[in-house]
């Protein structure tokens, strides 16, 4: 049997949780070491030599010690090619570069204004902080022309990058999860017919029901 | 000879000017579309169908139509992998992970404070916009964060991702500029050490001091 690979960080984190579906997607075993955030692991020098930054997650084989969610996911599906779903990232160049394409979007565009509201809508009252309801506002609006723009796009294609799902969509699972589930902002994505079908087979796969039921583990 | 590959978009952009260093430094050449944002070219249908967010830069050769600057240049150096500076998206995929986190890191952690000092300290003015001081002071205390960590890192490597000028030092370049030639923030980079020795290297590359060239002509 391989040696599992690490994943350091708790799966709430949506960088975290990012990493762990690619991971099932993937069909790679590995083990999580649950940085916890709270006690202030993630800024305590040992982590800080192998993610600098001091946020999750990071990541290590036999081979390589990594940090960025997007560029683990990448970096796992190029050495699994033929593991789990094949098309994660792409069977030829310029597939590869449609889903490239579309995980930057999501990088660029889909996760400033997610991520924020995630953190105001979700964490902030959990961590007793008052919300800003002007960013939240803000923040509406600029998702609001995000999914706008993936509605049309997923009126041409079953997913983002084309027919099979892959690393863009992937990509979307963990801020889209809190939005819909935790947020109260699950009509931003039913109210759009084709952004609604896509979240509905996204979200159902195994993987990600795998990961959520990790997230709502009772801490050990 | 081959047919020229398109960028459209003005040059003055951060992400077209990121997307024209790396096609000079595979040596491929391109024709420049001068999108003007000023008219909203860059809204028009026609544009909307190749940048459907509205956003420049769009790039085209004859077998795809992308966006996104950083998976462009994903693109152009995964195409053209003998072509110009051989090195640019790594030639193992254990130095292409390096890169890949290395750009994410640009991506995720430098562009978005960098991207709003150049805007408030370069931009606003010139568009006659009142600036937000707490918003640059804000920025300018995230920056100087991710600089203490290129410090350390480019204390151990000379390029960020190891030995070799790559696709995360381009993608650095852009905002850079315009921080240090522009809005009065050189000393973010010279009071670092090693990080000003690794500006002065990755400024001095004819590729992009070609692209400054380009910044600098008069519009015709």
């Amino acid at each position: 049997m391989a040696t599992p690979v690490t994943v350091y960080g708790p799966p709430l984190s949506t960088a975290v949780s990012r990493v762990l579906v690619c991971l099932l997607e993937k069909d790679v075993p590995f083990q999580l070491v649950p940085i916890s955030m709270a006690k202030g692991e993630h800024k305590k020098p040992d982590y800080l030599k192998i993610q600098p930054f001091g946020q999750v997650p990071a990541f290590q084989d036999d081979e390589i010690t990594l940090f960025e969610s997007r560029a683990i996911c990448r970096y796992i599906a190029e050495k699994n090619p033929s593991k789990g779903t094949m098309g994660l990232f792409g069977t030829n160049p310029l597939v590869k570069a449609s889903i490239d394409q579309w995980l930057e979007a999501e990088s660029q565009s889909f996760n400033p204004p997610s991520s924020i509201l995630a953190f105001q809508l979700v964490f902030a009252p959990r961590m007793k902080l008052k919300q800003d309801e002007a960013l939240i506002k803000q923040n509406e609006a600029k998702l609001v022309k995000v999914l706008d723009v993936y509605e049309n796009r997923l009126g041409e294609s079953r997913y983002l990058a084309g027919d099979e799902f892959t690393l863009a969509d992937l990509s979307h699972l963990p801020n889209t999860q809190y939005l819909v589930e935790k947020a109260n902002r699950a009509e931003l994505f039913t109210s759009r017919k084709n952004v609604g079908r896509w979240w509905d087979e996204i979200s159902s796969r195994p993987s990600w029901k795998k990961v959520v039921e990790m997230q709502n583990a009772p801490p050990q």
